[in-house]
């Protein structure tokens, strides 16, 4: 076997911890100059060049936002209010709020001109009180790494930013509990953790910047969901502000508690839409001794999905990561990034990651599913790391995939769930759907998860090729029982979509509960649920 | 090591699949002539002796039910309806509809005259339409196994069981994810699967009983929540009926779909008071193909956490149960079941479950941990299992628990969670505060969960000894921000507690959800919120 997979490979370095998302260009943290995109910008309904004269392009009636609805605006009696509750922290320099009101991609812009900057629950109860009483909307932001347009205002809602509620509370050392305020970085929290011999649940791309509020109004996926589960499951109890200002106190730090309805789930995925969570406890897991990453090569889809069954099998408890990308994705990092492929040409490649409490056992057992995946002829080549320098940079193959698609034009982007036997069908009938109108189809993503990464590009934004691709891509991922936001929520880009992978019925119950928590609809409004709500 | 381990342990063999609970005598299935118990009979507000002249005691103001509520009573054009549209499947003969009447523990007992036995979904809509227009009470039913009186009528509610709602819908071998109708009972799915190397991600001594409806609707803990995590983790997608005969369909079958809010979550652990579940997707984990299990001894609960805290960094992904007994569960086990100790007698003893996917492996950690717990003499004695049969007989030790206190005397029975490192503070202090009023109090259970049971014999029932033990028992869980309910619900009997382990804010948005989602009542009333619910 050693024959086979070379286990050294030699690779650029990685540039996990230098990216937000591990995607696009590796800029940690933007300036207003550096402002290049097609911005989504409104005043009052309408969509106007931005005071800093940036290309702005009209929306689509489904993306686009709709009309403002009637909050009041900030008076400097308001401001006075804030100044005096929040002294020093009630942001109003043009400069300062800009970075709050464009979100990380660039593409949607908001004029809000009022952050405010809270440090404890009793600020956020006080602040939301006021607006609710006052109707001023708000919108609540994290970290701002959301890709759907959720995490900044639309129009001029207040910017309620967590990022000074950055304590850690407590962490109990037997049981792996851990709870904080919404505000503290992620990677924050995994150096703390770490540091007890712990790890958080989930790590993301994002993690120097994403906040473990924010991660937990919008459900964040990520890559270690396929290990430890989604956050439905590892968030214990969460703090929460409700759109009047009450302080909802569902903080409970147990791992089992059935007294009553888990009214924690409610805020877990909402966007901010129902309530401010200020704090939350989560469990986390024991950091593992020993990881291993390997990259492996196929030559169908099929072969891919027999590994995988094999991989679920034979590695079993070790398995933390089974992610893919296709052949196209490869010459992508060829081209643009200069990355060479660590392996032979193939269809498809793998990345799977074990992580354990056991070097040798590890080792063994990779060696051991390895060995079967050839003799099987599910892979045809493939390469092993262990060391950290290998091992991220093999996980860069994965990571810059985004990245690489950048430079190869504009790209129509598609985060979709679907039943994992069906997830490569996808990019093969969007392909022959689009012949040769698009420049690249590429599919990679999270095959343990059932998430693919769809990407189409084009030499230049090309409505016509938009035209060609939706609904084509959510009317094939409904017609399969897919979702259309595996993990990155709808936000304000994506609201207008959510019939496809939910019935009326349940987005009706969705608009009763956002009328039951926020009857005045103050708490992100345009975000998630859909205009035509009735 | 060898020689300090006896790795042949003789015990008599273990009942675990003969018990529903695990507990108490072994009756698998009741019959009306079992009835012995301290039965909860209400008619109209009374409490009245049942038509079979059982013995009946006033219930304490918390626990007993409230008056009934004006709900209509059925009439013969209801029952004409029923028969029209459940032909042969509306039961009305009484001694058919008793066992539906009578709680597994024999405790509460209602006097519905009418069993409703759907076979779809779209009869259970009907059902609850007819019901809902017609303002008839309606108590869905699973396998009728819960603990706190959740699933039987208390009045004359109409029972409508799941049980014939049996069929598995789907099973995907490759994701692992199951949809199945919520009336399968848990063993079947459990076996269904194992044929296919998977497992259910729940296991329970009732699963002969139980049904997976019931399951989700009580959000069940069970044997392998340490390792799979709670039903809010591993349920993917949920089909309910609504009250008034909506049907919600989330049933997804997608490991990630943030597409809004995640309606299901409410339904899991709602005790069936928001809307009868009809349908279930679960993600099941592959079948281990190695289970070890040791039984050990310690001096003190403290070196019991240690222990804990060592076999949770070198057990690792292979700890698939951590649970414990004191030394009063074990002079029970030996006293009134003849189970001898398969070590020497210790303060404290504890069971621990690996289960991995190489059989070497798990047992070379598992040697490597007790060579290292005994070298830090955590633990002073141990044996170890690895056959199927010295399995269950070292599994009984910890399941045969409550069934030896049913011989002790009346047991008063409570199910706490707490901070893990508290849990067996609250059996010292009880003892301390009852002194000799108490004939046993004992302390066992889930240690890897920070899940509590709290037993306490007296040779009758004796309400002196009820006031000295409530609400103490409760203010001390309280004062730890513990759960007065870890794994069993609220139902009938601790209903009125929830402000123990709630704030008052949650309870009052439990109860605005409930108004919004069952505005006249109707399902499985006086259940799970308290009766002074504003």
């Amino acid at each position: 076997m050693a024959g086979i997979f070379q286990r050294t490979v030699r690779l650029r370095a990685a540039v996990r911890h230098l990216c937000p998302h591990s995607t696009l260009t590796c800029a940690a943290r933007l300036s207003p100059a550096d402002f290049h995109g097609p911005f989504l910008t409104c005043t009052s309904g309408q969509f106007v060049a931005s005071t800093r004269k940036l290309h702005v392009e009209p929306k689509s009636s489904s993306a686009g936002a709709p009309e403002r609805l009637p909050f009041s605006k900030v008076t400097d009696e308001d401001l006075a209010y804030f100044r005096k509750i929040l002294p020093g922290r009630t942001i109003t320099d043009p400069d300062l709020v800009e970075s709050s009101n464009v979100d990380w991609l660039k593409t949607v812009k908001g004029s809000s001109e009022v952050l405010l900057r809270p440090q404890t629950t009793e600020e956020v109860s006080q602040i939301l009180r006021y607006c609710y009483n006052r109707n001023l909307a708000v919108n609540p932001q994290g970290g701002n790494t959301g890709l759907v347009g959720g995490s900044v205002p639309v129009y001029d809602e207040i910017v309620l930013s967590t990022s000074l509620m950055n304590n850690i509370l407590t962490f109990d050392n037997i049981s792996g509990i851990l709870t904080c305020q919404a505000g503290c970085v992620l990677e924050n929290l995994s150096l703390y953790l770490e540091e007890r011999d712990y790890i958080m649940p989930l790590d993301l791309g994002a993690k120097g910047s994403c906040q473990i509020g924010g991660n937990v109004a919008t459900n964040a996926g990520g890559l270690r969901l396929l290990r430890y589960g989604s956050l439905h499951g590892t968030v214990l109890g969460l703090e929460v502000v409700l759109a009047d200002g009450r302080v909802l106190d569902c903080l409970a730090t147990l791992r089992k508690d059935n007294t009553g309805y888990d009214l924690k789930q409610l805020f877990i995925g909402s966007e901010g839409t129902l309530g401010v969570i200020t704090a939350v406890s989560i469990l986390c897991p024991r950091k593992p001794k020993s990881t291993n990453v390997v990259f492996l090569g196929c030559e169908t889809f099929e072969e891919l999905l027999k590994t995988f069954q094999l991989c679920r099998g034979m590695l079993g408890e070790i398995l933390s990561a089974f992610e893919f990308l296709d052949s196209e994705c490869m010459r992508l990092l060829n081209t643009h990034l200069k990355l060479p492929n660590p392996i032979s040409d193939c269809p498809f490649y793998i990345v799977i990651e074990t992580s354990g409490s056991d070097p040798d056992h590890d080792s063994q057992k990779l060696d051991n599913f390895l060995e079967e995946a050839i003799a099987s002829t599910f892979v045809t080549d493939g390469t092993v790391a262990t060391e950290e320098s290998k091992i991220k940079a093999l996980w860069s193959m994965r990571e810059r995939v985004t990245e690489a698609l950048t430079h190869d034009g504009f790209t129509y982007k598609y985060d979709i769930s679907l039943p994992v036997e069906r997830i490569y069908q996808l990019v093969t009938d969007m392909r022959q759907h689009l012949g040769d109108r698009a420049k690249s189809v590429v599919g990679y993503g999270h095959v343990g998860d059932g998430n693919l990464h769809l990407n189409i590009t084009s030499p230049a934004k090309d409505p016509a090729l938009l035209a060609a691709i939706e609904p084509f891509v959510y009317e094939w991922t409904a017609s399969c029982q897919g979702s259309i936001s595996a993990e990155h929520g709808l936000g304000l880009k994506k609201r207008n979509y959510i019939y496809y992978s939910k019935p009326s019925q349940a987005v009706a119950l969705m608009g009763n509960i956002k009328a039951m928590l926020d009857p005045k609809g103050i708490l992100n409004p345009y975000k998630t649920l859909p205009d035509n709500l009735k």
